[in-house]
């Protein structure tokens, strides 16, 4: 076996070695002067990376518990609640909003379908929802939803309008405060580029007006608020995972958001130009909103399974399996965050070793270099 | 200002250097065989610190994260509940007992004193309780409950009995299953050695069989016994603190964990004997039950706040200061997890010269010899 990793899932996702050498820095106190500056400037970046102006609210937790906030903050049992589900993700919106017992309305679409605005408007228009939960990338099918188009519907309802943008905050465009978004759910272990451990909520004006009677004390969002406010935190933070973040923010802002959403949609043109040069198929979407996962159809008489642990066991190569229904029918090469175009060409150098190993009838010898050329191109606007 | 810090406070507490170096090595899939076997020896290794036979749950959080489980788990709005509280963090279980709607008794006593076991039974005499809330060590004040003698009250009463054991666990004896503690919480961040950011939660046969029907869905303990029954986590784990956290784990249990409660007993009583010989006077108790937070009055006519931001800005020394009325009235040393006798002596010494410099009436030249000495006596069982 390989003595190298590669790690291509979406999630967690490649972390800079100057972020991982902030993590290992000696411990501060969190209520102390070193802690504060790079606290302070962590919570200021976070506001330029969601585009907004609210308060982005930092918990320790996987970006799950970001999510359980949401529900926890803003609803009581038995609150009209109306999830868009198209995949593995939405489908946590609609086990946490029924955990917190709500009545959950769902607009669901097979997986690998886009979410249509329409079809969220007519919902709504059969009955109103105090909140309409979204998913921005659906990692699970690869699909990114239209949240301008989604949220521009709900908003017009009078629902508060809640994104999981967990796999696409940094890495596709979301404008939180022109779209009208109240609340936006991340996490650090994506395209944010660093180790998983923290969770960022923004809630808007209209958010802060909305309170549930549902019981909260860890994800409370006003105590956090209300630390935050002298920059300080309701509990003792990660400090190591927020150094880390405050590196990775750096990096990604001195690049700039515009250059970052380029790079993805670009990264997402070499994987798909690739995949399809070999012959295979996609499983998402073949256009540009696909910039974050690119899912790929198993071949015929190929065991997905043994395929993804061939490459994983053999070559040090770790690619994504398919979910739910879609297990060993995909997979999937997470492109989100520290990636460049060689981590596209060794994925796909790697699938295209494995698949003649395992007799699939693919073209080999192309893939690499119709990747390389994809990347090359500009995004015109 | 020195270039050099000292973290003296009681969490988060000194990591060592080869811990930070592995919470820095590359990230990995929390569902690869890299990671895997990682998490299935801290998972183990968790089971003997916390000298229990149940399976201890790791959520991604801060400790209080795991205190908000318990009772998300296994109360309903409406269920009994008695505190036991002498501090900041008693003060804690009862806002968050609070928080569930439960119907909360408090069996209070003022700051620094020890709550004895009589009280406890002579309430819930008074009254049933579904599940008593202890604190192990109660940071604020540097008093270190009798949780075997608390927790057979508790269970002779058919209460469960949850203990907040964050800043006490591996530090002083803590004997789950034989004492009959139904449900443990801990921390990554004090006596573990490792940053923020892990909280753990043991629980037992009686507990598992006791559920509430408060809505929970990230700290569902059922979801994560579900998930680590297969070394899998629910939710994307913070791979990097998990990584820190074994090699913690390993060093901890490799010494042992009867060595790391003397050393705790001798790092108390050095730290003790140095206050004393300063001729300052002691809030914690000047026994050997305060083995993990040394709290001291402040001399009259010295300002508390100014006291510590010196040691801390000109001396690159952090202790605590007072929490709630104890502000300005005492500050703390702690020494829980990764301290020598050394770093008693070079807060012993950066406190004599501080208080020198406020002009303090205080013995100088004796403290740090002192503690050496104190150190120096093995403990007799």
């Amino acid at each position: 076996m390989s003595d190298k990793r590669y790690l291509f899932t979406p999630g967690p996702t490649p972390v800079p070695p100057e972020v991982l050498a902030a993590t290992a820095e000696p411990i501060v106190h969190h209520r102390g002067p070193d802690f504060r500056v790079i606290y302070e400037r962590t919570l200021l970046r976070l506001k330029d990376v969601f585009r907004t102006e609210n308060e982005v609210l930092m918990f320790t937790a996987s970006g799950t518990g970001g999510m359980d906030s949401a529900l926890a903050n803003l609803c009581s049992a038995g609150d009209p609640v109306t999830v868009v589900s198209a995949g593995a993700f939405g489908e946590r919106w609609a086990k946490i909003a029924a955990a917190y017992g709500t009545n959950v309305d769902k607009v669901a679409y097979d997986w690998g379908e886009a979410p249509a605005a329409d079809d969220l408007a007519a919902a709504l228009r059969e009955r109103d929802a105090k909140v309409v939960l979204l998913t921005q990338s659906e990692t699970s099918t690869g699909v990114v939803a239209d949240i301008r188009a989604l949220a521009a519907v709900a908003q017009e309802a009078g629902a508060l309008v809640v994104v999981d943008a967990i796999s696409s905050l940094g890495a596709v465009p979301l404008e939180s405060d022109e779209w009208g978004v109240d609340v936006v759910v991340s996490g650090s272990q994506k395209a944010l580029m660093s180790p998983p451990g923290l969770a960022f909520v923004s809630v808007s004006e209209r958010a802060w007006g909305t309170r549930g009677d549902s019981p909260r004390f860890y994800f409370d969002w006003d105590a956090t608020r209300k630390a935050q406010a002298a920059f300080d935190a309701a509990f003792t933070p990660a400090v190591s995972l927020v150094r880390g973040l405050d590196v990775a923010l750096g990096l990604l802002l001195d690049r700039g958001l515009e250059a970052a959403f380029e790079h993805h949609v670009r990264l997402g043109r070499a994987a798909r130009e690739g995949i399809k040069a070999m012959g295979l198929e996609l499983f998402s979407p073949d256009d540009d909103s696909a910039a974050v996962v690119t899912a790929v159809r198993v071949p015929d008489g190929v065991d997905g399974r043994e395929l993804l642990l061939a490459l994983r066991d053999r070559h040090g190569i770790t690619l994504a399996p398919g979910q739910g229904a879609l297990k060993g029918k995909i997979f999937r090469i997470g492109h989100i965050g520290w990636f460049d175009v060689f981590d596209i060409t060794t994925a796909l150098a790697g699938v295209e070793l494995a698949l003649a190993d395992a007799g699939a009838d693919i073209e080999r010898g192309v893939a690499v270099t119709r990747a390389l050329e994809a990347y090359e191109q500009r995004v015109t606007a």
